[in-house]
Formats: C-alpha cells, sequence, structure tokens
C-alpha cells in the first residue's frame, strides 16, 4: 500500500518557488469563495508515520492562508474535563463552522493506531473503534461537510534518517520524544495498523490521500493543490446544484446530470496535471534491466520448480489452498510465467481460469460473482490468467466502469481477498511487467511470425495506445490493494527468463512460509 | 425497538381473502416487469424469532408468485464442500440474476446470530461480522440490487404459545427442533442481539423492516404489499432515469430531479393505504385512563422524591452522570414533569437545557453539534427539555429536514448514544403523552387563563394539525432507537399525577440498578 509513496518523489526548490506563489494566491481565493458560499465546512485530517512532516506541513498551510477563517487542533492525552466525557466529545467541538476549514492534527486516528500497535486492543476491538470513525466522518459528510485525508508516510530507512537529523540539530531536538524512536522499532507493526486503517476508513465520503513526506516542497505544494482542487471541486458542485434546482438543466458534460449531493473523490496524488515533474509511478521504479543468463535461467528453473512440487504435495496433503493471480500488460509474458508454474504441479490439483469477457449469465451479477463461483476446494491451486483486477485496470481505462464503479471495487476487492485468507487460501498477485518498448517489439514479432499472429488482436494495439493511463491504474491498484497480507509482486519481465523465476522463487518463499520448512511425508 | 412489533396487529379472514386475490395479481404483475426490464435482481432476506413463519410466508410467497423467476434458498450446517470455502461463498453463489428474485431464510443473518447468543463470540467479534454482512449488502446494492430484509418478530408469551400450539399438532410437531425451546429459553439475549444486527445493518442501501408474525394474514399481506410497493418504486425510478439519460428533464413531482441510483428507502411498515384495519402506533396501546389519587400521589411523590435524592448525592459522589430527555406532545406535561424532577436534586448539580430552534452558530454546524457541546461533566444531571430526536420528530412532520436526513438520523442517534452510555452516562428518555382531545382541553384553558396564554403557540396549532404524522413519526422512533439499554419510556400523561409519578419511580429504579443498592455515606 505505502510503496507508492517510496518513490522518491521530490520538487526542485527553484521549480517550488514559482509554484508556491500559484498557489498561495489560488489557496486565498478557494477560502474567500467557501466563506462566501459558506454551506460547507471543511475538514483537513494529518495522519501519518513520525517525522514525516505533519506539523511541518500544517504550519506551511497556515502561513499560505488566512488564519481567521482556518481551526488547527492538535490533541494530546484528554484533559480532566475531556476524560469525563465520551472520547469524541472534543473532535465534536472542534469541528468547523461551515465556510471554514479545520486542520486536525493526531485526531480521531491518534489512539486507535497507537492501541493497536502496543498490542493494548486487538483486531475486532481496533475494527470497533474504525467503525466508530466511519460513523464520525459519514455523518460529517452526509450534512456536507468535505473531508479530506492526508496519510503522510516515509519509509523506514527515511524516517530513521528523518529522526536522527532532528534530534542532532539542537533547534529541532525538541521534537524528538521518548516515544519517537520506540515508534521506528515498531515499524512494521504500524505499517500494518495504518493499511488497515486506510482500507476500512478510505471511503467515497472521506478518501485517504498517501502522500510521501521525504521531500517537504513536494509534500507542501501536494497538500496544497489537492485543498485546493477539492474545495473547488465542491463549489463548482455546489453552483451547478443551484441551478438545477432552479429548474436548469444542467449537465456535467458527460451526459449526467449534477446533484449537490454527488459523492466527492480525491483528485489524483500526482500533481501531472501542473507540475513540471513527470508523473511517477510504481512501475517506473522498477529496473526493467534485471536478467538472468540461459544458463542460470536452466540451473534455477529445475531448481525451483523441484522446489515448488514438492511443496505443492505438502499442500495437498495438508489441504491447503493456493490462488495465483497474474495480471500485467499484453505480450508481457503472463502465459509462459503460468506454464512454468503448472509444469511443478500435479495436473488432477490444479486448475488455470483465463477470464475475458463475461458470459451473459455472469453479466447478469455481480462482477465478483463469476470469481466467487469458480473458488477452489481445499488443496487445489487456482490459476487466475487476468482476474477480478480488470474492475480497476481495463474497465477503468477503457470506460466499461463508471468512476465511481472502479473507486468502490478497491473497497469489494479487499474484502473479497479478506475473506479468502481468511479461509487459509494463499494468495499471491502477480504483475508482469513490460517496459512499453519491449511490447511494441513483440507485438511487431507476433504479427510477423505466422505461428503467433493469433495473439495479437486489435484490443492489445487499443489497450497500448492507453499505457500512461495504465500505469497511472496499476499505481492507483497497488496502493489501494497491496497489503502486507496479500501483496502484489511487480515482475520485472522485460527479460523473460528473469520474470519466470521471479515468480517460482517468490511462490516458493510464500509456501514455505505457511507450510513450514520440512519435507512432505514419503509416499 | 420491538415493541412496535408486539401491538396485536391483524388482518380479519374475510378481509384478507378479498386483499389475497388484488396483491397476487399484482404481485405477479410486479414480476413480469421485472423480468421485463431485467436490469436489478431482488433480494429478499427473512429473518426473526423461531416460529413467527418466516418460513409460512416464504410458502404463501411461492404460491402467490411465479415460480420460474423465483428461486428460495435455505441454509443449514456448511456441507463439506461449502466448508472448504469461505463462508459467503454458497451466499454468492445464490444470489438472484437480474431481472429474479431471490428468499434467503436462515442466511447470513444466522449464524452471527446464534454465536452471539450462544456466547461464542464477544461484542467486539460480533460487530466484526456485522460489518462483513454490510460490505456483502452493500456490494449488491451499489451493484443496483434491490435489497428488502424481513425481521418477523413474536413477543415472548406468543412464541411460547406458538412453539406449544405446533408441537401439539402431531401435523406440525416436526417443525419443532431440540433448540426451539433453548432458544426461547435465551429469549432476552436474542432480542439483545438482535437488536443490535438490526441497529447495525439496517442502512438505507438494505433496509429491515420489522413485521409483527402472530397473526398469519396480517404478515403474509404485509411482506407481500412491502415486495409489490418495493419492486414497483424501483422500475419507476429506472424508467425516470432512462428518460433524464435521453436527455428529459424529469422530476418527482417535488423539484427534485430523479436518478437511477437514488437511494430506495423502504415504504412505511404499516398497511393504512390499503388496509380497512385502522394504523396502529405504539401510542395506541397506552392505557391513557390510568390515573392517580391526590392523596396516592402526595404520598408517592415525597417517597419517590426523598430516594430520588438519595441516589442523587451517591451519584454525586461516584461521578455517574445522568441525562433526561423529555419529548411529548405540546402541552403534554413536560415541563410539570421536570419539575418534579428537580425538585429532589442539588441545585449546584442538575442543568435544564430547553432545545428550541437552533441559533445562528448552531445552524452552522452538524445538527447533533448542539447537544454534544452540552455535554456535561461528571456526577451531574442534564435534562434536556426536548432534544436531538427534534430531527425525527418536528424536522421530520413539519418537513424541515429531508426523508434522506431524517432516516439516517436513526443510526446517527444510536451512534450518540452508545457513546454516552459507553460513557458511563445514565440516558433516560421520556415520550410524555397525551391524547388529542386532552390536549385540545388543555390549549382551551391556555387560551383562557391569561398567565398561561403565552404558553400557547401559533405552532402549537400547527403541530396539533399533524397528530397522526407525529404519531407515525413517534412510532419509527421508537421502533429505530428503543433498545434495551436505552428504551423509551412511554408516560401516560392524561392525568399529571400518574405521569409525574411515573417518571420519577422509573428514574429511580434505574439509579438503583446502576449504583447498586445501599445508601450514600452519612455526610
Amino acid at each position: 500500500m505505502f510503496r507508492t509513496a517510496e518513490l522518491g518523489r521530490k520538487v526542485e526548490k527553484s521549480e517550488y518557488r514559482k509554484r508556491e506563489v500559484v498557489l498561495r494566491e489560488e489557496l486565498l481565493q478557494a477560502q474567500q469563495d467557501l466563506r462566501g458560499d459558506a454551506r460547507f465546512p471543511v475538514i483537513v485530517v494529518f495522519a501519518g508515520v513520525d517525522g514525516a512532516g505533519k506539523g511541518q506541513t500544517v504550519n506551511v498551510l497556515n502561513a499560505w492562508m488566512d488564519p481567521r477563517w482556518l481551526v488547527t487542533r492538535a490533541y494530546g492525552e484528554p484533559s480532566e474535563e475531556e476524560r469525563q466525557r465520551p472520547e469524541y466529545w472534543r473532535f465534536w467541538r472542534d469541528l468547523p463552522a461551515k465556510g471554514r476549514i479545520g486542520f486536525f492534527l493526531s485526531s480521531w486516528y491518534s489512539k486507535p493506531l497507537l492501541d493497536k500497535v502496543y498490542g493494548r486492543i486487538n483486531l475486532a476491538d481496533f475494527d470497533e473503534r474504525l467503525d466508530r470513525i466511519i460513523a464520525f466522518e459519514n455523518a460529517q459528510a452526509d450534512d456536507g461537510a468535505v473531508i479530506i485525508k492526508f496519510w503522510m508516510h516515509l519509509s523506514r530507512e527515511a524516517q530513521r534518517q528523518r529522526l536522527k537529523s532532528l534530534e542532532k540539530d539542537p533547534r529541532t531536538r525538541w521534537q524528538i520524544k521518548e516515544s519517537s524512536w520506540d515508534h521506528w522499532r515498531l515499524y512494521d507493526q504500524f505499517v500494518a495498523a495504518s493499511e488497515r486503517i486506510i482500507m476500512r476508513t478510505n471511503t467515497g465520503k472521506a478518501p485517504f490521500t498517501i502522500v510521501e513526506g521525504t521531500d517537504p516542497c513536494y509534500r507542501s505544494l501536494t497538500v496544497g493543490v489537492i485543498i485546493r482542487d477539492v474545495i473547488r471541486k465542491r463549489l463548482e458542485a455546489v453552483r451547478l446544484a443551484d441551478k438545477v434546482k432552479a429548474g436548469l438543466h444542467v449537465d456535467n458534460g458527460f451526459g449526467e446530470v449534477v446533484r449537490a449531493d454527488q459523492p466527492l473523490y480525491q483528485p489524483a496524488v500526482d500533481l501531472s496535471a501542473d507540475a513540471a515533474t513527470p508523473v511517477l509511478t510504481v512501475l517506473d521504479a522498477l529496473d526493467m534491466s534485471k536478467c538472468l543468463s540461459k544458463e542460470a535461467y536452466a540451473e534455477e528453473l529445475l531448481k525451483y520448480q523441484a522446489r515448488l512440487n514438492m511443496l505443492h504435495r505438502k499442500a495437498v496433503e495438508k489441504g491447503v489452498s493456493t490462488l495465483l493471480v497474474f495480471e500485467g500488460p499484453d505480450a508481457a509474458g503472463k502465459g509462459g510465467a503460468i506454464r512454468r508454474v503448472t509444469a511443478a504441479l500435479d495436473a488432477r490439483n490444479y486448475r488455470v481460469r483465463p477470464f475475458a469477457a463475461p458470459t451473459d449469465e455472469e453479466q447478469a451479477h455481480h462482477y465478483l460473482w463469476r470469481f466467487w463461483r469458480h473458488l477452489s476446494s481445499a488443496g487445489r491451486v487456482t490459476i487466475y490468467d487476468r482476474s477480478w483486477y480488470g474492475r480497476v485496470l481495463v474497465e477503468r481505462v477503457q470506460g466499461y466502469a463508471s468512476e465511481q464503479e472502479w473507486r468502490r471495487a478497491y473497497a469489494e476487492i479487499n474484502d473479497f481477498e479478506a475473506q479468502l485468507t481468511e479461509q487459509g487460501i494463499v494468495l499471491m498477485k502477480y504483475w508482469i511487467h513490460v517496459t512499453r518498448d519491449e511490447q511494441l517489439a513483440r507485438f511487431k514479432d507476433r504479427e510477423q511470425t505466422p505461428h503467433k499472429r493469433w495473439k495479437l488482436t486489435d484490443e492489445d494495439w487499443r489497450n497500448r495506445e492507453k499505457w500512461d493511463e495504465y500505469a497511472l491504474a496499476v499505481n492507483d491498484m497497488v496502493q489501494y490493494t497491496s497489503t502486507s497480507a496479500t501483496p502484489w509482486i511487480l515482475v520485472e519481465g522485460n527479460d523473460k527468463r528473469y520474470g519466470r523465476i521471479k515468480v517460482l522463487k517468490t511462490l516458493c518463499k510464500k509456501l514455505e512460509t505457511v507450510l513450514g520448512g520440512e519435507g512432505p511425508k514419503p509416499s
């Protein structure tokens, strides 16, 4: 989930100075319009990793914006007065009025997170607390409030460096509390709990945006741009709704009638629209030059297929099911990788399911229905060649699913996968990647080789045209559905040999963790 | 919550026969239209008390409707095949396709309920299971499915009689399982768990209707009418949305533009619209002739005020806060009852807060904000003369809140009150009732008595005009917000003396339960 916020996104100082001037002006204007309209409050939540610059960002925003129509609240241990009332009393008390903006630091997310990380509550209790958060935020959003939530992230190493540098400087040393290093040592627990928070509370009404916190220029601009855009967007929606009420027939340019209470979605995280910096996605961070020699490949292939076969027999014996998902651009080599896996399996115990367009019967049901019905019984390996992720990939990019549909699919997919893993099913998700150039080379090869020509369709070319949109869709998919329990494995597939071995290797490793180290009983 | 389903609603046999013929025809037509449109499935869930006629009602519906476009599913212990897959696999598998109807018996609600009642899971785990239900139902509803949920109810005594009569008849004896009487003995636990289920899963997308299960004629007609109306309503909405898409400007008669995905709410439970039987509400079940003589009143007043004073001192000592809510028709005697309570309290430790129209500042916030901010610190008694229930009473009836707003207020209020009681606050909710005639007499008295005239406003007369709508609103309020933890106390207030003593008595009883029997330390 956080991999998308460890890409080293940054904005140069000179660039920052130029854009800051414009953005301040725009934020002030947005604030003024908000106050003039005065029909909804804006609630901005800053949560995330210690040292990721939450406080500093809020300070920057306070300097940029008009403090008279802004409240900033940070919460420590509750006072005597606060302890005598329900936990949320202080949050309710501080909610901004219509037309105003409230910045909330270490707010309602803080205590549940710490309680979970320090083991003071179990998972079910944690979820109860998150339910309360959802109910609280929903109540505000249903009443018209705009809720913007930022999760500021640092990688483990970046956090360490940040704490060290704060500690070294006498002027910032006070920022390091006793707990700061304790928290760093619990980094993995923080990440796991944070993932759950975001997964559950990232609702359409109160979406979370994960922001990479390493570079101060990048994070301030990102946060500022998002606040500006969300306020503008809502004000525009309110104005259109007024026209609708006044009897004018207004549509949003797509033939859809606009309503005042239409769900508000966060704009894309990237600054692409108005940044000089190129858009970075998780795919850009892959080292696509990775490769393997023929000899090394032959050796590794034998080794991992043998190991996989042993693990597979053990899994069958224990009744442990495995579910593999393969996604990736056309001609990335999904089929080849799948065959290298199945070669190591017992034919009676696996099934490969390619998913193309749904049948009539499937079309008459929820899009997840066809994936539910094909779940295998215990001990089997099921390989999905394309999967439910089509909803947030091809259906998003080609417009087969509406924005509302693919946005809510992340939560639906997470819930579906949670039910699989709770059942004990081993779930592995592979994104086999190729670069744009390599894809073109493979397309051309297919065109020219008679026995491969059938593989290349018009749709492949159509998809290729939308390469950048796919990259953004993959980035979002990884951001919202790659969790520590069911991570996406991104496979560098320009070299087919390297890719296939990576698939086998990671699969073996996962199965070993699940099944334990020893081999199966001799048969 | 279930008091509204213990009113003895029934439909006479002759009346039933007449209406059945028409309803069958209408249901078949609805089914045919649904199939013709084929753009959404209908999922009907039957849950509730053993012996409340769930199975019989489904049989009746199957006889009435066309079985070809209908599936009925009931679930027992999972099979070997089902156990090897996630719990919801079998539910997903059986979901009806678009254009079809599915009846679900002992479905996804069954196991969580039984596990909770038998103590196999704790409250937090129970809520996790309910979250899964909500996610499941939301996924279907978001995809366009219509979800109708019935909770069939019997009072404890009615259930006992029903089980006995089933047992006596050799033809029905098989219906009584070993567990049936066990369940009856756990009646209170069933009610508490059921309340929580309904409170949490009664969402706008998948609302629950509580149906009184005693009379077979009443329950079959009720269920049939609701299914008919919900299908008709949605088909109508889909048709209107088509017109909107086709570029026609359509409104719903209230100047609001209609959309295909507009939230679907359940129609009122009562058959009022097409029933010969009069509408029954919880208020009709009150014995308004109850009264108390002057002498008995004087004695009881002294007794309960003394007891309340003692309990009050003890509560202050222990830091236990009390929050009293008073609602009721104008001139019902709320003020008088409140004064009889405060007379027994230490003036430093209580506060009466009358709530009329909100201030400007309050208007600029969520409607619950002003109630949150007035929460007192520990050990205090706060008396709310009118309260947050205004949202579902006057605001609903006078149209100040939209249907969506007051509908979602039930859940918001339940969540708010849960936070109060979790904090250890004793919450008592009183509905002081008078009959319509008695109110008129009091209004006239006020008009004619100079020192009382100020009390009577035009608004009082306006509210009086909507008497029946208020009665329905009170009925719904009790249905959705009266729980075993925070029940509504309905006070028969035609005789002021009787009403005041009932308030004092129930308050003392509650405080005794909370504080324990012994008196405070001698001071």
